[in-house]
């Protein structure tokens, strides 16, 4: 394995539930899992250091320095029950044969953590203003697909075509090869801006699927402001189109 | 061995003829072998996963993922009683290392289920309208060579001049290397489009060296469509020509 | 490892401090560096060799050639009593995934050699004309920081925003995950030219730190060039902004 | 090691000389060692294959397909009694890195088979045309750089400026490393088209420093149509010059 994985914690989780959410279209999967984390008050306990990150370091406000890298957090006991371990980040890999090679290294932690279940998390591109962003799903096996279907999840045969990138895809790919039941929760956003309603959607199914609570008073201010600029965008195109009218009559 | 290579079933095989079949020139050989793994009713045994795939998934009509991937497929006791493993797929290495690593683990299987024979297919781009496509050859050894003419491949001297990239040029040159007898069987195509003809073309030969027949109805359906298509451009070309003797007359 | 590491000598030192001087920015680092070892009486004791250098040789004035590579040199009993170790070089890794393979290896070879400090030496691009350069520093713990606040140097808080790229920033989230405190030295630079000046600011610091005295007359040399460089742009400059003020009115 | 070094034969040298006559600058190594090779006798005796070469096959008049791949030589007892290795191939390693790690690989061999001296070959680029292309040295040693001197190579300080780049430059680098004594010869060239003169001068040195005699009649016809070629770009040149003054005038 190239990656260096440094533990601060080996905690003892029962057969964790794996959430996925790395940067990605419109940064749903992200604002989602981070929201979640929070909300659960989650706990770091490993981080991934690849070559397959940018050669770098950030600093804080101390100046304290951090190179570029993957978190693994857990939480235990959540809603139902279950444990959880996220995946959390800023980065993911430069390169194909890098986004490969790092969730190969990572599912490999994770099959020492005996995961049970795959949940990765991204944006559904529409191209379009989405005024109730639904939650899309894509499984990588029957029995799941029904489980989240319950909650709320719709899969719509054979979407999205141009398939799931990076790691949302290749987590549920290598699940598939090592018998880990996944799923990808997809937010429908437009795509154009970092969407917190599309996030809101998400969090919704997994409130659902894992039986908790999540307080989403500030994402829901952060998405009433989308709704705003989604009505915005709209009104100006419904001008343009009736100005395209008069034009041609 | 950097690529993962799940198998669903370990075939006892009696040294098994191995056909490649992947995307290419007019995308011949990839047709021509889908064809004939269909007609021989052949099984699907194993798939090679590997970070020289793009690292994304696609999604069939159940909403459920495949992660990038080539498939080995077999058949036993075909035609004169040879079994056969296919190499199947969507994809070939991303990178001209990916290619040459690809094909190398895939050979490491290959010998290890005690290959015979490799018989590469591919399209032998000619940059125009073909009529008749013929089916020419390479060949990685003297003896494969003559029994192939004698199923009706042309080996004219030194054709391809551009020599033969990707999988089907690799794995003659592996086999070579650990003496497995190799040919690449190229149809004759223009390479502006997806030649049924030209994989037909090479379906003969396979069905002459097998002793099989297949059922190529559909085939000749759409390969029909490609001679009325030919006639088309060769009708314009010709206006073309008259029309610019018109001009410089 | 892939690394050839080829050591010229084995020296036994007491948890040496690690100065790492190889170019970037304004050649600031590796100006300073040089010049300490120089000033400090060095001597290398190893050389790095990688496929992440350029592969090529140099050739000095007797037609010697030199393959690309980093080198390690040492000094012992510096001022205070440090050991030092010194990287210097010509070339940084010439990809993003060479630049961390290199760190990596290094930094194997300075944990064996039981490293004590790193200090790796860069300059702070302003993009703008500087009088009197300060030196930044960045982190990778509260100590470190601490002490080197005391010998001058300025922690402002989340800068260089933009992070610190390649073996400055590399080796102190390395040093981070290994336990080695480490630090930052940026010498404010415009980063147009190579900067004398900056890397002056630099070896006061380190002085101060080493407890020990540098000649640096010939460098206050070519700062003092620097110094008349700088004023002339900024009086064209001026004149600029004059004509450009005459032209509005 | 990443390459395939196949072997058909295990020759037991005393002490070979290696000759790296790989493509380059005017293709005057290729040339030179190629020549020397069969004037020679020289027999095959292993094939090197690897992810660095483009992952195709060419074809020979036969059909009969060759890999990509570089090829070791050898021959005995020549002259003085030399056993000489030849490294002979149409491609360098396709990146930078895949240079490196091709001569490394090579290099294992090498040491394997007991190399006592490396001899690169290479064009040394003008710019400009050359009427008696001299031979430039280069070496990694003071010894070998007196005994080439002596043979009438030419070592001008610091030249060439830009270094030597590629298996040229990276074998003198290993030899360097592991203690080989290794010079190479560069034939003057103008760079601009394949110069069987400048190899000729090449081969001059070779016949000094071996002890043998090359019948180099082929190759001096090739060598004369370079010098009346040389004639007409030089009588251009003239006349361009004259009108360039006229037209000032």
């Amino acid at each position: 394995m190239e990656s260096i994985i440094v533990y601060e914690e080996h905690p003892k989780l029962e057969r964790p539930v794996f959430i996925e959410g790395l940067p990605g279209v419109g940064n749903v999967g992200k604002i989602a899992a981070d929201l979640l984390m929070e909300s659960l008050g989650a706990k770091r306990f490993a981080s991934i250091y690849s070559r397959h990150f940018p050669p770098q370091v950030t600093l804080d406000e101390d100046c304290i320095v951090e190179m570029a890298n993957n978190e693994l957090w857990y939480v235990r006991g959540v809603g139902g029950g279950a444990d959880i371990i996220f995946l959390k980040g800023e980065y993911q890999g430069s390169t194909a044969e890098g986004q490969f090679d790092l969730a190969r290294d990572m599912m490999g932690a994770l099959l020492e953590l005996d995961v049970s279940k795959i949940i990765t998390l991204g944006g559904y591109g529409t191209g379009a203003m989405v005024d109730e962003p639904r939650v899309m799903g894509a499984a990588n096996g029957k029995e799941i697909k029904e489980e989240m279907s319950e909650h709320g999840v719709l899969f719509r045969s054979g979407e999205p075509t141009a398939g799931i990138v990076g790691a949302s895809g290749v987590f549920l790919g290598l699940g598939k090869i090592y018998g880990i039941p996944g799923v990808c929760l997809m937010g429908e956003t437009s795509g154009y801006f970092v969407d917190h309603k599309s996030a809101m959607a998400i969090i919704g199914v997994l409130e659902r699927f894992l039986g908790v609570e999540v307080d989403t008073a500030d994402l829901k201010e952060k998405a009433d402001q989308i709704d705003v600029l989604t009505a915005k965008v709209k009104e100006y195109e419904d001008t343009q189109n009736n100005e395209d009218l008069g034009y041609i009559g």
